[in-house]
């Protein structure tokens, strides 16, 4: 099978233009068919605020009522979005702007309310894998944002991490994919703050031991229970890697975190 | 060569939610592959006001500054046309929505300033008519807002009617390619507010007759003029209907105003 490389970059990546310029740039240089998926950032609170919205979040999501999805949807798929797809446009990249509507590439159900109403937020269920692998058939470069939606008429607000796991795990019929987290530290540290603690390679079996000893918490949980899903779903090679590492992917020096069965 | 049917939405039909559930029904019911064009409508303006931008229009012209353009930019691509997707969608019509920066649809220039500084305003260079055909190849229906791009990182506000012209304009090398305008009148009137003074066919000869008499004027001239130009660059059949009258598409008893050669 050939290769398809995914890249997840994170919403405060493009929070700075010159991280975004240098993060683009490098994934301009990717020769692999690939699909860069995107996060917010801090422009969608500030939008909300400007709209007199106040941002909620609990246990590190947002809730999405009605007005703030509104605002996401503006924000994610008209701002974000499209600033990013100008940018490949301009490195000769042709990149294709795709929420999780378009095309009904990405199917998800609004989450069901246990403890929380998290409001307008999608569970994935069906990745479109068909349709993708049809863009990049005509050298297209798809960038997604982290909007899926139910197939009646309403946007759903997604983490953009899942996103990017479970389009790698779909994909993986049809391809050998790389799973590449972009994120703000070196990868996945020892000992937060200390940029030499990178653990540079992380199981099944360490990752538990791992939460167990609380090496590995917050953020970083969900964000691994992602990349050993997409394990689980065929993805041959996941790294979390710090954003302007990007940059060494075809020197084969991966640095970072790999996430690995054994 | 077979058909392709071009539908022109105003932005009005997008400020009221009925009237744009009954055009994109009956969008929906066109058996050919098509393409949805859509303007912006009063959502932009105010949005902008909500961010202290107050709306500019010269000659029917919106002045485009930066702060302008973003909003612009996440009203048309990240709301508007999402929500004419999202509805698509929820009708098994398989939309993908795009601005002109997409898979490089739609390259604009900058205008250039003679007496009014537009701001970020685009004039077509040139429409990726491979790319569309390509897309309507997968089954795909495009959905395009008003806005092109630079090839440099700018996005440009292109106005809508303009933008149906030209890709009417330049899908005709591959398809018989019919465009159809809806507006909020029944056709062009001969006497404004009566709507019972629709003028069945306007030819070249009769158009420039309607101008000299000011029978045809204001913002309907621009609407004309890129009728012509889509009649010149050999777009087979052009219409100018009340959005309403888009359900009777598969009678072939089209009302409204046929813009003709003679």
């Amino acid at each position: 099978m050939s290769k398809l490389v995914i890249v997840k970059i994170g919403g405060y990546i493009l929070d700075n233009d010159d991280d975004l310029q240098n993060v683009i740039r490098s994934f301009v240089t990717i020769k692999e068919p690939k699909i860069l998926v995107h996060g917010g950032g801090k422009v969608a609170s500030e939008t909300a605020k400007k709209f007199g919205i106040i941002p909620r979040v609990i246990q590190g999501r947002r809730i999405t009522d009605a007005e703030t999805l509104k605002i996401v949807q503006m924000v994610y798929a008209g701002l974000l979005n499209k600033n990013i797809v100008l940018k490949l446009q301009s490195l000769n990249c042709n990149a294709i702007g795709m929420s999780g509507v378009d095309a009904n590439c990405i199917l998800a159900h609004k989450r069901e309310i246990i403890d929380i109403d998290y409001g307008y937020v999608g569970d994935i269920e069906q990745v479109n894998a068909d349709i993708l692998k049809s863009l990049l058939n005509l050298q297209l470069t798809p960038v997604l944002c982290a909007l899926t939606h139910d197939g009646n008429t309403h946007m759903l607000n997604t983490n953009a991490d899942t996103i990017a796991a479970e389009v790698a795990g779909s994909m993986s019929i049809f391809f050998d994919v790389e799973l590449i987290y972009c994120i703000d530290k070196e990868g996945v540290l020892r000992s937060k703050e200390k940029i030499d603690t990178v653990i540079s390679k992380i199981t099944r079996k360490s990752y538990q031991e791992y939460i167990r000893t609380r090496i590995i918490s917050d953020g970083m949980i969900p964000k691994l229970h992602n990349a050993f899903r997409a394990l689980d779903r065929g993805v041959k090679q996941i790294h979390i890697i710090h954003f302007n590492a990007l940059e060494r992917f075809n020197t084969n020096e991966m640095a970072g975190t790999t996430i690995t069965e054994r």
